[in-house]
């Protein structure tokens, strides 16, 4: 169920199995497999994230999917299992020993801010890509994620052998151009301006034949959707085809500061089934070291949402089968259909 | 392109940067990345896999997916972005020093035996779950895979408190009653009569209640894929709700066996990337060590293929910008478009 603030004090009582921090592709699948497994579990999401952004994701089997179909089709399916969910912040985590105490913004204006139990939490919160900060921020929106791209793994293929413009928000991003060129060698380098570039870089572009372009960017050309140029802050304009965005993201794991999980640089370190350096927590998809793809977060859903339920299943007392039920299903065996009363599902 | 009789001396000619056997989830996922990171790949599928046997799958983001749509799907975007695709049997990879020699039986009758070349081979055959033998096998598919499960972890939510019969391969896979019942206490176990039961194990399922029936099966009962009872060999019947096959699988693995790959109980022992113990070999999902989850197949597609064009793409010459074309494009500046011949896309 979709938690509303009439539902706070009710649910503010009782302690989840799960709390999954993100719904995005891997809290998602975790929160699908975690109902489906029969638990307890509540999904906080702030909305917008990196797969709401996402346009048409072209390399998921078996279809091609919008970011906004995997996130709400996602939900869906959570919410039809059992699954909580609750459209809000989270602020912070807490280790109690026990537990975690996970506490909520929930609203923007006159907020409340509920904290809800939990036996293990799992970061799905992922990231956020970093854009090209221009004073008409619509006009990067009417690009990014079409032809104007941040994900070279992802969308590679659709920049072959076209004019791209890579966008780099660091000396160091500029070395993407030596991986984009896999792809197409017809690049140009746009620093915005922002930091000096080396000789050592200069020579290697030029080497290249990669142009660079070291001026603010001031708005970017084209309609519906499809960039195909690029005009400066001196008036001046290239054509392009497509474009890469490589200014790195910013993590969504401020909640975590107090649970101190190892990290390496900046991701988080995990297990081969998304466990982190703390046993009930779980680190799925963009936040963890590795490839930031829809694929790998799913199945990191998948893995930690399943060792979980295997930790709490060992932790439980076995189901029996009484012996009065053993003999109404025997006397049922005669008659048409046998009338035992089995109760409400456990997740139900 | 699919591979007919007719491209055989044509492909047989080239090399591959990579040949998948297997066309189910992992594979599919696998040969989608590798044509879109314009590597030439040849998929080899033999048909009628476990996918293909797979009804609805229910915890795979976004939405229910039949085994069916996921291995048509998936087929469809890995020839759309360049793939070959054969239908065939793989009889053997032989590994020649810089290469791998893949034999493939292509038809039953008039087979040809085709042998193609490649760089790398991904091992994505996975395996197929053994299914109770009985004199009318159309009785057993005609449940299988709707409410006569095969899959725990992928099913035991349709369990959940009803009557279930555990058919059991083996005293030790009467073991899975012990999990199941996290599911469902109502549950008989079946042996078909075809193994002895020893006192531990029957004074275990007396204490849990679980009735043990050890005789052969005749028949499901039931219509419409709806399973609803079992009869046995001597007239006698039971009513069920539902069912679970717990007999094991026979792995797909056969072409594998000069390979030498390290295996652990049969399955395949892989690094993060899915990378064997041979540098050149990767092995997918059902094959390998962990979850057998569809979710799991298809994020291994992605971190071979991913491994794959890395050291394809570190050990390629770079794509430079030849001047002309720089020159040629900031002539084209003035004009509305400027006309580059850029070539054919290396894929395609």
């Amino acid at each position: 169920m979709i938690l509303k603030r009439e539902h706070f004090d009710e649910k503010q009582a009782q302690l989840y199995d799960v709390i999954v921090a993100g719904g995005g592709a891997g809290g998602l699948s975790a929160a699908v497999y975690l109902a489906r497994y029969n638990l307890k579990v509540l999904v906080i999401e702030k909305g917008r994230g990196r797969s709401f952004w996402m346009q048409d994701l072209w390399n998921y089997v078996p279809r091609v999917v919008s970011g906004k179909e995997l996130i709400e089709g996602g939900k869906e399916m959570a919410l039809h299992y059992g699954a909580d969910w609750l459209n809000g912040f989270v602020e912070e985590a807490t280790d109690t020993g026990e537990e975690f105490h996970v506490r909520v913004k929930y609203r923007f204006k006159n907020s409340d801010y509920p904290v809800f139990r939990t036996k293990y939490l799992i970061a799905a919160t992922g990231l956020i890509d970093v854009l090209p900060q221009l004073e008409n921020m619509q006009n990067v929106y009417e690009y990014a994620g079409y032809n104007l791209h941040v994900c070279l793994i992802c969308d590679g293929y659709e920049m072959t052998d076209r004019r791209a413009a890579l966008i780099a928000g660091s000396e160091k991003a500029i070395n993407t151009a030596f991986v984009l060129n896999w792809f197409t060698p017809y690049i140009t380098v746009l620093t915005l301006g922002a930091y000096p570039v080396g000789d050592e870089m200069r020579a290697k572009l030029a080497d290249h034949g990669y142009p660079l372009i070291e001026k603010p960017i001031a708005r970017f050309l084209g309609k519906d959707h499809v960039m195909d140029g690029i005009e400066f802050a001196d008036g001046a304009s290239i054509k392009v085809d497509t474009g890469l965005i490589s200014m790195g993201s910013l993590r969504h794991d401020g909640y975590l500061k107090n649970l101190g999980l190892l990290t390496d640089g900046g991701d988080i370190v995990t297990e081969s089934d998304c466990r982190t350096s703390h046993p009930r927590v779980f680190a799925l998809g963009d936040l963890k070291k590795g490839l930031n793809q829809v694929s790998i977060a799913v199945a990191d859903g998948t893995l930690a949402a399943t060792a979980i339920w295997k930790e709490i299943r060992r932790a439980s007392a076995p189901r029996k089968w009484a012996a009065p039920l053993q003999e109404a299903a025997a006397r049922a065996e005669e008659s048409a259909r046998p009338e035992i009363g089995l109760g409400a599902p456990r997740g139900g």
